[in-house]
């Protein structure tokens, strides 16, 4: 099943609506009202079929995912009767796929390595890096759903993209073994660590993992496919486009650690929560800084992954600027001695 | 006032409370039951005054703040009618203060800057320390309230605490200047960022921020005090105390950026979101690893901070033990040529 989130207006506002894409046959599922019709064909009253199909199949997917089995089976129950609840897919506004309660971001494509250690960090890659699968975590307030436009930021002179995989977390676990995380994985999704070069370059030193450069949005859908869909995840082939033009053909391949084991590393003494994204890091040549390339206000990016789809970004053609920055102090370390 | 999250046992199993602390009263005040209270008397009906008394005064601290000013005006009158909604202060079970969206941890004490690189980077402070707030992000997973125990992570020789400042989040807000900022601060808490010293040595040069020398746990409480109760931040005095001995006095001085200018510049492209919690960053001499301590199973922290209260974490007798940690990889990269 293919599961996304569209916004729609309601008498009170905005509401958020889960809904199981059929690109195939051009049109959408809303599955809180599929699900109700059901309902109301199995003798259930109009307003609690509507109140349960709401509760069972809600706006939030993290919230969805978190019903465990019931959910799912809603959801198929719901598609049955589906006909009825449709929308055309040219008519919806899409929202991120998954509203996660924590967003972590791995890298563990060897190839990307290479060449951001080439490119930009211009040193070599850390031991660490090969010890275990590190990963940083981003703001959950500024995800971004299909053809969402970004507002690029004015604090960079190098907006760039990154192409990865979004692991959906299905389950809670802590203290996974690689061979029990596979059983906590959703699915998987589309995700877009947007990236700022420039700035990535002054937070590093900080030892802090990034702030400005990567916090200003994470493009996350457009839909999440479920892993029953995926006959494997390596192998899978990735395109870059922008504004139409190819710009990478990429594939899942060289994995540094396993997505088992990367899921496997994030669950030790923590805990995987429903609904979770933990990016795969950037596949191969999956990011403009390897390919000498980054984007303009008005362009458009799409990232394409088999088995998924594409997802959409336009870039605003007006650049946003804070009110206000931060005033560098004078440095008092100057003639340190240890 | 002084907001906490107390579990308390019902026939669906364990339930968050939100309640209003009085320590000088040896009390908490359930803020539903008496917000429930208080509606009835005004003619509710009993059924409908839970339901809107939990929806206006819920378990999640951070959807109550959401509420804007109608949470506080509620949980003013539901403390109107504290006397039959009291609990003793010593039968409670702390839960963290507040479920925060998105947990974030600042670098803002000058001295604990410097004591930090003599001790544990040997070598001279970035640069970029001074040129903007940095931070990283934690897992929301991982929040322990006052007196619940921390599992002590088999992977680390070296657990330490960090005494700081929770700044909690009022309301939403995006490119905020400082002189809007201080509007978006709810109240402080205690945040104990508990770090792992050893791990963060290997996990730093990843580039990625913390994942296992922090993600373990973060102690947020006792609960969280609104801003009115709060004079002046800055003075306020902090102790620190293993097993009753007192290991550090300090105190809020020394910014090298003010809690207006952090909150201002997490905002900047991202979005401040209710609940949200922003630490300080360490205050000076606020870590076990500036004074030569690390903490031992069976030990007891506390830390104390002037205006708030004290958060006290007991550490497990027993060790942790992940069933699986990851292999290192061989190191692709010798003789490396950039």
């Amino acid at each position: 099943m293919k599961l996304g989130r569209i916004a729609v207006a309601t008498p009170d506002g905005e509401q958020i609506r889960l809904v199981a894409a059929r690109p195939e046959e051009g049109r959408v599922v809303d599955l809180a009202r599929a699900y109700a019709l059901t309902l109301q064909r199995k003798a259930a009253d109009p307003d609690r079929a509507r109140a349960i199909a709401l509760t069972m199949l809600p706006g939030s997917l993290s919230a969805g995912i978190g019903g465990g089995d019931a959910f799912l089976d809603a959801a198929h129950a719901a598609l049955a009767a589906a006909d009825d609840a449709s929308i055309s897919i040219d008519e919806v506004s899409w929202r991120a796929a998954v509203d996660s309660p924590v967003i972590r971001d791995g890298l563990t494509f060897e190839q990307h390595i290479q060449n951001f250690h080439r490119i930009v960090a211009k040193a070599q890659p850390s031991r660490s890096i090969y010890q275990r699968p590190g990963y940083f975590k981003g703001t959950t307030a500024r995800s971004l759903g299909h053809d969402e436009v970004l507002s690029y930021p004015d604090f960079t002179e190098a907006l760039d993209w990154e192409l990865e995989i979004g692991y959906v977390v299905g389950k809670s676990g802590t203290d996974l073994t690689p061979e029990q995380a596979p059983d906590h994985l959703f699915g998987i999704t589309i995700f877009n660590d947007f990236s700022a070069r420039d700035v990535q370059g002054v937070e590093m030193p900080i030892g802090m993992g990034p702030q400005k450069s990567k916090d200003f949005a994470y493009g996350i859908g457009p839909w999440v496919v479920t892993m029953d869909e995926i006959e494997s995840i390596e192998g899978l082939k990735g395109q870059v486009r922008v504004n139409g033009e190819v710009l990478s053909d990429t594939k899942v391949e060289d994995f540094v650690y396993t997505p088992a084991e990367l899921l496997a590393y994030v669950s030790i003494s923590d805990r995987l929560q429903p609904g979770d994204i933990i990016g795969s890091g950037t596949m191969g040549f999956g990011a403009g800084v390897e390919i000498g390339r980054f984007l303009q206000p008005g362009d458009v990016i799409e990232l394409e992954l088999e088995g998924v789809g594409t997802l959409r970004t336009p870039i605003s053609t007006e650049r946003q600027k804070a009110p206000w920055w931060p005033e560098p102090r004078t440095y008092p370390h100057e003639g340190w001695q240890a």
